[in-house]
């Protein structure tokens, strides 16, 4: 139980959010072997699977069975995606343990991600995915999109996320990720709207999701870290995906590589559980299913533990 | 004078440290064009030159050639590295402000990248070059290299680290910069380096040099500014050397991008007097010279700033 002791909970994406980037189809077992590798190397809650609609996302139609073949380990939460009522009704009638729902802090990207704008959302999709979750008995994670900037519109107000954080928790989130969808975040905004959000003492997790698009990736986890987080969203390798069939948007979404915060949080004794030798098998199965090689640094340079063996030359006399 | 409200002062390494990992020969006209790209943009300290041997490392032979050519500007220190006596002896005679020398706090790592060990480096070729410095009015810039963890030896204690950064201010350093050469610094060793050093009081500024070798460049700088340092040393584009003609360590040593970390400390509030257009057209010439992209963010992603527009199928009606 590798995340027994562990002091933070990385939640891998690697699965469900990192695969949709691969151009091919990644078959249901590659999909089977990458979710199981991560929860084997000790990550404790897993985004595997997205109940889209099988014809507008046919690469998701295995959701199902992926979820039925995988080997569950007792301590990590498996989670899937759910868009819709119905992608939800279909979630709950399999083992996965969580569903994650979807609302952006700007209208306009709300627009874009969901096809539709922010009331409608709240008032008409997510009451009934609620519902469901609730009945089916899966606890819910809800994603704010674009919560520390919009690409379209620019800054968001961060009273008007504190709303959104609060109206999540009170329809029923148990846990709510803050996305900083296209990496616009500093680690000043995130500490100042943390504070907010702690202030509150809101009977909800609260998780953040950065993405690495500025190369600020690391230093907003560990602004998030001081701030008082604990869930951190990554994927391994630094796998990504392309945002919602945003064309205008496509400027290298990347997710920040599961093992690049893992060193980084064990270098500055924060516990993760994790095994980083066995999660970079993972990177490398990762890169096969990819087909290319990804951002992550420490799978290319190795762990600080890693020495480089003194060359003759250097030896001492 | 864009630097003369600024909280921080960036020196920019690109001219010397990274142009040096160049294959081709970059001609003298270029590197002052680089170098008085960067002075517009509004750095305040370049590392321009190196006074190596010309038979050993030719391209650096016009370093005369380039400090007397370029347009010095009032408010820009202009630096070059001296590894030797002789090579001071040169500096001096040139209009250059402030001369950089190395030691190391690791025994191997200084024999790797000085060619002799610490105690030999101390006590007879430093105090040469700062005699020599000294008698030519030029300040004094000295390099801590491996002082956040070696690559042969691992681990560097923070005493010894502490006791060399006490001996070159005692010789008469000015600014003393610590480096993490391969990338091994994490945010709570920094900070409690910093700590240390700051609670010594010594009379010197103090400069952090950090690698992204591991994706850790910016969080380690945020930290360092939040210890109270204000000097951090980067590359335009992330441009950098390979370590000393050491082979075994050739595994991306990536200086930090000038633009990230600028637009980073802009977007905390943290004014850096640097105009990030006049910069961004630097990072084309440094990708230019070197005939290949740089890691750095920005160029590609552009500012925070810099919003998408918004399609017509997601407009408001």
């Amino acid at each position: 139980m590798a995340g027994s002791k562990a002091n933070v909970t990385i939640v891998d994406g690697g699965p469900r959010d990192g695969l949709s980037a691969v151009s091919g189809q990644v078959s249901t077992a590659d999909k089977i072997r990458l979710i199981n590798g991560l929860a084997e190397s000790g990550i404790t809650k897993i985004d595997c699977v997205a109940f889209t609609h099988p014809r507008l996302i046919p690469k998701n139609s295995d959701a199902e069975e992926v979820v039925a073949k995988l080997e569950k380990t007792p301590d990590v939460t498996y989670v899937g995606l759910v868009p819709s009522e119905i992608g939800c009704r279909r979630a709950v009638l399999t083992d996965i343990d969580e569903v994650i729902t979807l609302v952006a802090a700007s209208e306009v990207f709300n627009r874009a991600a969901l096809g539709l704008g922010i009331k409608e959302t709240l008032n008409k999709v997510l009451p009934t995915i609620f519902e469901a979750a609730s009945e089916g008995g899966k606890s819910i994670r809800a994603y704010v999109l674009a919560a520390f900037g919009c690409p379209y519109s620019g800054t968001v107000r961060s009273d008007e996320v504190v709303e959104l954080v609060s109206r999540l928790c009170f329809m029923g989130a148990n846990e709510i990720s803050l996305l900083d969808s296209t990496g616009m975040a500093d680690p000043k905004q995130v500490k100042e709207m943390l504070a907010e959000l702690f202030g509150l003492n809101l009977d909800v997790d609260l998780a953040v999701h950065f993405h690495d698009t500025r190369g600020t990736g690391l230093v907003n986890c560990v602004a998030a870290y001081e701030a008082g987080v604990r869930i951190f969203d990554t994927a391994i390798g630094g796998l990504s995906g392309t945002p919602f069939g945003a064309p205008e948007l496509d400027m290298g979404f990347w997710n920040i590589p599961t093992e690049d915060l893992v060193h980084l949080f064990e270098q500055m004794g924060v516990s993760t559980g994790v095994d980083l030798g066995l999660l970079l098998e993972c990177v490398n199965l990762a890169e096969d299913l990819a087909g290319r090689s990804l951002p992550g640094h420490i799978l290319r340079i190795g762990p600080k533990s890693k020495l480089a063996k003194v060359p003759e030359r250097l030896r001492l006399k």
